[in-house]
């Protein structure tokens, strides 16, 4: 029935909408209930000793700075230590191009104000991450999708898509949220050029390649659309191409600071600290200064490692668990890294109703086409592997591979 | 010169701006100039002995919670503490009406997400709060202005704005920041009737009241609203109304925490966390809890009556010195609390021109016109009386009142 508030909220708000499948979500909640449905880290690993030291320390001898407003650029000193790390990387960059952000999330919702038009095109992959189309639904764009592959988006699709002229694009190259997927070197080389040739700005999203267990490290896109302006003579040797990065603390420190970075060119970055002036002031000083000490002090290098190892081997005990416990005509994604697989049932299986079967025994998974904006994907489901101890796993992926088996028979 | 991003930029980042006015403060960073422009708590009277002992029994007791993802709408305790204060002071509430925020300035972002259409009226006092028309802009409303007087906004001349059908109002009804003024009880009651009469929804901004030196507390607009729908018979007892309050841990405890609360209709609460989920995720879970505990242990008690001491000194020393510093045809508001108060210099004087002398003489102020959304207001300033010992008080009202008489000379 609709209330007297449905009359007075704004036409964009037709976007800001709740979703069925979270809604459903919620029964994992209940105790006992095995949920792979997640994309938290494992909080049995968060460094809480080495936080509380450095707390300590702040409030004793920075207590009034951390207390009090501060920039909204953020907290000088982590804005050039990120900035000398992506530099030591390769990146030349320099505080002038890193705003922290509360969480990449608010990247995503200034990079939506910034740069979706109503009704104007926005490219994104499909799949691609839920919660970055919830960030650009209530800037209304009018998505244009390419698919991926096993190797990432499929770049032979991408030049049609291009000549839409979208307002930018939006991508996750590295063990994506969520298929799990990693772009291939030639694949990203090939974006690179063809969004160069176009004048399209890519939002880089890359909150999980330090996550990576296995096979070897590639560059990111902003590492090669550096390279390329500097093979063209565009650059002087500070950073400014098209590609915006987000990155954040949330996967390799705690997602409850909410501390993240945008690494973008100059202008952008002063055109987004505009916009997250009128957005929320500032992130916490306060949690900057934890994120700051833990990392200056070398701590990451130390704790990463130990992520690494955890996440390796929940992967392991998943893939062989659905080896052993699922059909043999259903598929799924290896990933070198981070917190998610993605599975491929035949098609006349609907993964939103395998999710009623299983949420009545206490399992979940997140349904393919949650992160689908135009659409399909009704028989993939994302797995997280992250949050669930070895035993969990084997026993949440022998559920399902049960209840497959008999929606297989239907 | 325009560059390529500027032909990237959404239509919307037209309302982006920076503020000129801003950007000349920034010489107010300089090591011995006076800043009576700033809107900061004093730091000296942070808690930080109390915060770090909290904080050192959260990490201890619940720390993997505490850095861990949170829900959207805010960690439970703190809201059902919330709404248990609230229901014992008369407003009948529970935690579906509460969202906690990271700073009152996201509750405007997402009011404004929520509220403001691309085009229609947005009514707000004249001068009114610059960082919730920052907050506001992005969602390209068509401001509507009532002028405020030493009783507050001038209800007489409300109902023609009314009429205009403002998508909703947005009003800081207690100790106004810019002007210091409070809305009389009368003015108060016309304001909601009138509101509810036309059926707009009032954004009750109410960061200041806890902070009262002197006179009698008066009701918020949620409560008087809430007594409204009561009489009316149009509420079953828990809140309901049209008036949606925002509030802030950052003026009674710390602003570097970015702690925040909404009150609101749960079905707008709904909506609220929707937009927040897209925006952010959520605020900081440790944060919170440090606020949480603090709060429920009654520490805010003891402290608020200290702050209040503190700027009610630092107020009394600003007026004194405008009675001995200022020309006589000059006149200022006398805030029974809060931390800003309000000159009115002659029409020919133009206190941007003023701040221009006075940032040479190594003080600052904030031009009242940037509190104008549809211009005027040239010959006021604000004055921030928080942040400055009573020395610098002192010296910064004899600076400028020299300058002043100076430029009435001109």
């Amino acid at each position: 029935m609709p209330t007297i508030w449905d009359q007075r909220y704004a036409q964009r708000v037709q976007r800001i909408q709740g979703s069925a499948i979270r809604e459903l979500l919620k029964v994992t909640e209940i105790p006992g209930a095995i949920s792979l449905a997640g994309g938290l880290p494992a909080e049995e690993i968060f460094p809480i000793e080495q936080i509380s030291a450095v707390t300590q320390r702040i409030l004793t001898t920075q207590g009034r700075q951390a207390l009090q407003y501060g920039t909204t650029e953020g907290y000088t000193p982590l804005r050039e230590w990120l900035a000398q790390k992506l530099t030591s990387e390769g990146v030349r960059v320099t505080l002038d191009n890193i705003m922290i952000t509360s969480g990449s999330q608010q990247g995503l919702d200034l990079l939506g104000k910034l740069l979706a038009n109503p009704g104007d095109p926005l490219l994104v992959e499909s799949p691609t991450y839920m919660g970055a189309l919830q960030a650009f639904n209530p800037y209304e764009p009018a998505y244009v999708t390419v698919r991926s592959d096993n190797d990432g988006i499929v770049t032979d699709e991408l030049e049609p898509a291009l000549q839409q002229h979208p307002r930018c694009m939006y991508v996750l190259p590295t063990f994506q949220n969520p298929s799990g997927v990693t772009f291939t070197l030639e694949r990203r080389q090939q974006l690179i050029d063809l969004a160069g040739r176009y004048d399209t700005p890519i939002i880089e999203d890359d909150p999980y390649s330090q996550l990576r267990f296995e096979g070897e490290q590639l560059p990111t896109l902003l590492a090669l659309e550096h390279a390329r302006q500097q093979q063209n003579g565009q650059s002087d040797g500070v950073y400014q191409g098209n590609v915006i990065q987000l990155n954040t603390f949330s996967k390799i420190l705690a997602p409850g600071l909410r501390i993240a970075w945008i690494v973008a060119p100059a202008e952008v970055i002063s055109k987004l600290t505009l916009a997250k002036q009128g957005t929320d002031l500032h992130t916490a000083t306060f949690n900057q200064m934890i994120a700051y000490e833990l990392a200056r002090e070398g701590f990451l290098e130390e704790h990463i490692p130990v992520i690494r190892k955890l996440y390796h081997e929940r992967r392991d005990v998943m893939l062989a668990a659905l080896d052993e416990y699922f059909p043999d005509n259903v598929s799924w994604t290896r990933p070198q890294g981070g917190l998610f697989l993605w599975v491929t049932v035949p098609e006349n299986v609907d993964t939103v109703q395998l999710l009623t079967d299983a949420l009545e025994h206490r399992i979940a998974f997140v349904p393919g086409v949650a992160f689908h904006p135009n659409g399909g994907g009704s028989n993939t489901m994302r797995l997280n592997f992250s949050n669930v101890n070895p035993e969990k796993i084997e026993e949440g992926i022998h559920r399902l591979g049960k209840l497959l088996h008999a929606r297989m028979l239907l």
